[in-house]
């Protein structure tokens, strides 16, 4: 790693902000909720949050802080599509929280972050209802961002799944593929607490909801077994293929796909802060389904969260 | 590939419109200038176009359809950050062109496409000033957002890139790091069309520019050599590590580094759309230098690539 003090070309800084999300340090509370869509920030904002104090907007990323009814000071913020825009996004939020702006080095003392994800998903399995929600226990990710930072997996679970995806694919990718033997998943795992948290607020609240494991893809097209463009896909019908896979893990099943899971569970679990995701199922690939109006599933997923979020504190 | 015509799960459109870009067919030009942040749409269009017909804005992607001075209707658009997001934006970009979203078929005509991707860049070589415009020749995508897609490569270059690429960060990569071997470059190509448009009008209009080969990253911290995590890079210095990589093809060199280029280039190659990039560097990585104040680059990179389009849709 390089030297501290940290250079503007290594963490730009502009008037006291960091670069993508435009904010100072202090504009962020420890505690988060990251959402890929910028509307749904204030969506979910003006449904939950009072005493607005940040209302900002920068690169297509919005980001509200704001007062819960029992006075949590919690942020929402925009991840942007795919954990290559994501890995900015956390990369600046866990910024504003350790290093100090003036020295540019690590301050020595520093808040444990909460960041839940608030996403929509695609559902895999045929006897999960559309709209449930699911918290995820680990994530598997199909894209490659988490593979440039050399955190130790968490445990053999994620050793076991990295195997088992890898080996589902590999199966049916045609020898002749330019890409056989190229696709290199890795996993990540939820930190327990927010599980935990996740899980007794949607009990508390009576929600629909299932725990299992989350696949994160880099694309939403033929990464999803969505083949509309003429280039065949590299994994023919990888939806397909991942709902009939088995974890080898009893209990965990490959539950949802979306795209950002993987790499905010593999960049926060090995930092000690506590990182989890909630996402309802908006699209039910074995039935070609798909939930038009789901902006009440997600309001019912931000409110699950920021429960969550209540308790993680509690626990602190 | 699945069957046509294809299913909402597989295209999902909403009201006649693309689910991600909220647009309906007609609403988008077949000349485009793609750019990473949506103010940066906004921007090119109050400076190049009028007679706008089109300004949306949906997930943080904004979209501005307008007329050139020399009546070229062309539309701006964003990707995002990252291929992932890309990936979502192209390919209902040519869906919009190619697919009946009455009958939900392929037509059986469409229009050629010219896509251009105006960024902002990391420059690679110490005597490439700061402020230099590198138009692409070819992409190696450090993402892996490509590899789902099974384009074979455009030519022999690409297959040799992608093994300089591959042998020079395996010979950094730590021999008990956990993704020893797990990082698989992919190499695409712009279209020498568009190579030739972007090259003769950065000589009419004198801007300085050179050519080269655009690395393409799935982050933009480690994954590009900054080291601000308290966790450590599984390439270390990888900007160093490949400025300092020979290409193996004379004239080549590896340029510049930025988020988009890899997939753009390597899904539009096959399906016989034209497709390129030109960033200025704004961020000089050997010498840790940072251009704040990079807007009219991007202004110049804007005109150099409009008068690109005139140029392109003169030789159709």
């Amino acid at each position: 790693m390089r030297e501290q003090p940290f250079h503007p070309p290594d963490l730009p800084i502009i008037n006291d902000k960091v670069y993508h999300l435009n904010l100072s340090p202090g504009e962020l509370a420890p505690d988060i909720i990251i959402v890929g869509d910028p509307h749904r920030v204030t969506f979910i904002a003006r449904n939950f949050l009072r005493g607005i104090d940040v209302n900002k907007e920068h690169r297509g990323l919005r980001t509200v802080t704001g007062y819960t009814d029992w006075g949590q000071r919690v942020s929402i913020t925009t991840s942007g599509m795919g954990t290559p825009s994501l890995e900015i996004v956390i990369n600046e939020i866990v910024a504003l929280h350790e290093i100090d702006f003036q020295s540019m080095e690590r301050k020595e003392e520093f808040p444990t972050l909460n960041v839940i994800r608030v996403g929509t998903s695609g559902g895999l399995q045929k006897d999960t209802e559309l709209g449930t929600l699911v918290i995820t226990e680990y994530a598997v990710g199909l894209d490659n961002t988490g593979l440039f930072y050399d955190a130790p997996p968490p445990d053999e679970r994620c050793v076991k799944l990295e195997g088992v995806v890898k080996d589902a694919l590999e199966g049916v990718i045609s020898e002749n593929s330019r890409f056989k033997g190229r696709i290199s998943p890795y996993a990540s795992k939820a930190h327990p607490d927010v599980v935990r948290a996740l899980t007794e607020s949607a009990e508390e609240l009576g929600v629909n909801f299932k725990r299992g494991v989350t696949v994160s893809n880099s694309g939403f097209f033929a990464n999803q077994g969505r083949s509309v463009s003429r280039i065949p896909p590299t994994v023919p019908d990888i939806d397909v293929r991942l709902s009939r896979t088995d974890t080898g893990i009893e209990g965990l099943r490959f539950e949802n796909m979306e795209m950002e899971a993987s790499f905010l569970l593999h960049f926060l679990y090995p930092l000690g802060h506590r990182a989890g995701v909630v996402c309802p199922t908006i699209d039910k690939r074995p039935e070609e389904k798909f939930l038009v109006n789901y902006q009440e599933k997600v309001k019912e997923a931000s409110r699950v969260a920021l429960n969550a979020l209540r308790r993680l504190r509690e626990w602190t």
